[in-house]
């Protein structure tokens, strides 16, 4: 908040977010849903629902959100606007209220990437550089599994105008996307177990049957998802390196309606695509591709950890 | 191995080291004790005191060790050599067989800090830049308490020929000395957990019923452990910035009784001075500043993490 004071930004108000940031609906049970302004009986997406709701809705033309398994990425995907979960560590969490010390990345929203840079420049010390044009990575598998025919295709032609696209396996983004979970849900409910514990009537009841999941893992599982964050960190860094991005649909479905899915089935089905890349800490721009009726597509592009600049210079592209 | 070889090292041997580096007498239930040359009735430390003791004895002038909660600096200390645990991350472990990828580190032992030096040069990226002479904190409190006096006056002594020393109050030790005991034994049952469910036979008695408490800690707990850890990092980079170095024993008291203390309670005893390093990891010197009758005594040398130049720096001063 300092740096984006000093930086000359005006404050315009603050937004809604799921309960906790644990949840993607934004359907929040105290202060009701947000709407998807695309189609107001939808689902904006979350956690950081009401930035996307108000960028789409022109309330703002940018915003803050927090990402820890994909609140960034799918409130842009769902309501067709522009997100940027950074670098882990890039942006400063000081002021925000966590959900996992481990996996937080807060970040910027916009309605183009150019302004959601121009954000990332404001909130952190990172600075674009001029990148070469990276080489663009298709994955064959999981992330083009379970998709609706009509994002795939949405995403699979945005990839094409960026470039010669290389088709690749990736392995180990099913174990990666558990590890994510057992660290995440750990983390949380060690933050809220005397709450959880004394207080369960302060949690919304699909919240708090979540979080309570947070008390089954055990050390040793959650020493393994470290182990599984080391090795699948080491090897999309490997995968990535200097000069590729990967391009995928940032959620497997658009926007749901309110109410129709909730909690772990909602969480599961649209942070599978998003979460692998928390556990890594790697930066993933989040942009729209399309519709499907009047309904927003968004595709992420992956690069290797520090490496945001050929993001912003592949996305010149779009 | 690799890059020593490259540099020209001639190995001759390998030494013995505490059943799965767990452990700080090092004696072994299937190779039988290893002894301290000072006094062979006495533990050379562990969990690389084979090295400290080839080290004592003549037999090498270098040798390293891996240390996750004191295994290179206590039998440095223990058998009056030099032990460097480098910042964590500094030196490869690959070849190495894991105690806790989250806390492992290997480094150079000696008989003097030039040699470690040059061995950490050998081994690693690291080079030698030249420092100033960095400020001396002396800890108020945790670090020379239930300490043998004379291990205490001895280290003060030694302090002071290294310059001006100025007394510090450093707080959550304990704290972190608890968080480095939950992440390690959660990681080191986790990397042992099926053989010591189907072949407890497989391990010594007392090492297994140690490994055991591993699965007594919960993936809340371990949340809690990182939490700590990142903090206390956080607190000590700070304490120490780019030119202090903290002085303190290595261990409370000297070479123990073959067989007379073992298991958690030597642990317990040994690593309380040392683990707290391992979880913020930092760089660490321990190197010999006299003796109790014949039995050697160590003083650590804490730097911020990649400062192992002030280190080398302040060392020139013993």
């Amino acid at each position: 908040m300092a740096r984006l004071r000093a930086s000359g930004a005006v404050l315009l108000g603050k937004t809604a977010v799921h309960e906790w940031a644990l949840g993607v609906s934004t359907l929040n049970p105290h202060f009701g849903p947000t709407r998807n302004p695309h189609d107001t009986e939808r689902i904006p997406g979350g956690s950081s629902g009401g930035s996307g709701a108000a960028l789409a809705a022109g309330l703002t033309v940018l915003a803050l959100g927090t990402d820890t398994g994909g609140s960034i990425r799918i409130p842009a995907a769902l309501c067709g606007v522009v997100g940027l979960k950074p670098t882990y560590g890039l942006v400063s969490l000081r002021g925000v209220t966590p959900l996992s010390r481990s996996l937080d990345h807060a970040g910027p929203m916009a309605t183009s990437v150019e302004d959601a840079f121009l954000l990332l420049e404001g909130i952190s010390g990172f600075r674009r550089e001029t990148a070469p044009r990276p080489r663009i990575l298709l994955p064959k598998n999981y992330f083009f599994e379970d998709v609706e025919p009509r994002i795939a295709d949405l995403v699979r032609a945005a990839a094409a105008r960026l470039g010669k696209t290389e088709s690749v396996e990736v392995t180990g983004v099913d174990a990666a996307w558990n590890a994510n979970t057992v660290i995440l849900f750990s983390d949380a409910a060690a933050l809220h177990e005397n709450q959880l514990k004394e207080h369960p009537e302060w949690f919304g009841e699909t919240l708090a049957e979540r979080m309570n999941t947070g008390f089954k893992h055990r050390g040793v599982d959650y020493a393994r998802a470290r182990d599984v964050q080391r090795d699948w960190t080491a090897y999309l860094t490997a995968l990535l390196g200097d000069d590729a991005v990967l391009a995928a649909p940032t959620t497997p479905v658009p926007a749901t309606v309110i109410g129709d899915r909730e909690g772990t089935v909602l969480g599961r089905l649209m942070t599978r695509l998003t979460a692998p890349f928390n556990l890594a800490g790697a930066p993933v721009l989040s942009v729209p591709v399309g519709n499907i009726g009047a309904l927003p597509v968004g595709m992420q592009l992956v690069a290797a950890p520090g490496r945001e600049s050929i993001l912003w210079s592949v996305a010149q592209g779009l």
